[in-house]
């Protein structure tokens, strides 16, 4: 190893990141010496202020600074649904769609190997949150996965019977993509699923 | 966009990096906040530490805190031998190859068009520090560009007639490759530059 003591601390600090092994590390490190040192030391402040001031929703428990992220604190956003998403991530991705309910984010999903069991994900705050508002609607959205699925269920089954409608994010072919490439329980799932084409 | 204004910042700023998108910044910062918040404090102090605290050496211009870099501040290595790189990471490279001589680092290469001239990338400094040195050979290991060559020829020009050696690394096919993928230059080279089998 060749590099002064500073540079290898951080080349070091660098790899914490996903997908960063030694050479991206060592890239970006000596990038930003040579090229944007005032871009380094932007990155370090934003660390620094987010690993210190982000916590979680209060309502939600999505990361957020705030007491109320921004989707619970909107006042025009609908009240009567809620969506159930295993992360942070999955919210921004749902946004996308248009969805403009509420959000309620797990910690993950079911995973009894893991020890990861009901309280270990947040459920017990969803039920309690379920039961003082008043959804007209709970969309399970979490992975379509095993783990995300028998979470979906696990949570179907405590809600059950409550009057509220328990709805699953459709499985089905993704759009853009080719069916020869789709394996054979998505394709089971679409079948399943197929409707009737509207006039 | 759905996230609070830390998180927004800590993405924004994550995409100075090379090789990284809005996707991949998002992981990264999620990643970061929800699983490892002491590694993301640790980046940060040592990004901090290394854009404040690193500069160049005195004696081979690449990136170093100390007035000397760990290679010109070695004792033991070979003052008869210079190898004149573009950048502190082909430092990096070369000693991987067992090479324990001296390094001069250039800031990058010649690229007129670019408005980089002799001046731009060191080369100055370079001609003052053999003037005032003994080396008995240069190695000329810019990139094998058409910039690189250029950058190299340059240097050659500059110090015929000086009494020192001045040499280039072999151009040649890569080690554990195929021919028929090697592109006609580098076999020309290769053909070229072929040397009798030592028995």
């Amino acid at each position: 190893m060749s590099f002064s003591p500073l540079i290898r601390q951080l080349v070091d600090a660098l790899r914490i990141l996903p997908g960063v092994g030694q050479k991206t590390a060592q890239r970006m490190a000596l990038q930003m010496l040579e090229r944007d040192r005032s871009g380094g030391m932007r990155l370090a402040q934003a660390l620094t202020a987010a690993m210190e001031g982000v916590g979680h929703c209060s309502r939600c428990r999505t990361l957020s600074e705030d007491e109320l992220c921004p989707q619970c604190a909107d006042p025009r956003r609908d009240d009567s649904l809620l969506c159930v998403v295993e992360g942070p991530l999955d919210v921004f991705a749902v946004e996308q769609t248009g969805y403009r309910g509420r959000y309620f984010v797990l910690k993950g999903h079911l995973s009894p190997l893991d020890g990861l069991g009901p309280e270990a994900i947040g459920i017990p705050e969803l039920l309690a949150r379920v039961s003082v508002s008043h959804f007209a609607e709970l969309i399970l959205a979490t992975n379509p996965t095993v783990e995300g699925e028998a979470t979906a269920h696990y949570i179907a089954q405590m809600l059950a019977g409550k009057g509220i409608i328990l709805s699953r994010i459709a499985h089905g072919v993704p759009l853009g993509g080719e069916l020869e490439l789709v394996d054979g329980g998505t394709l089971a799932h679409a079948f399943a699923g197929r409707r009737p084409i509207a006039d």
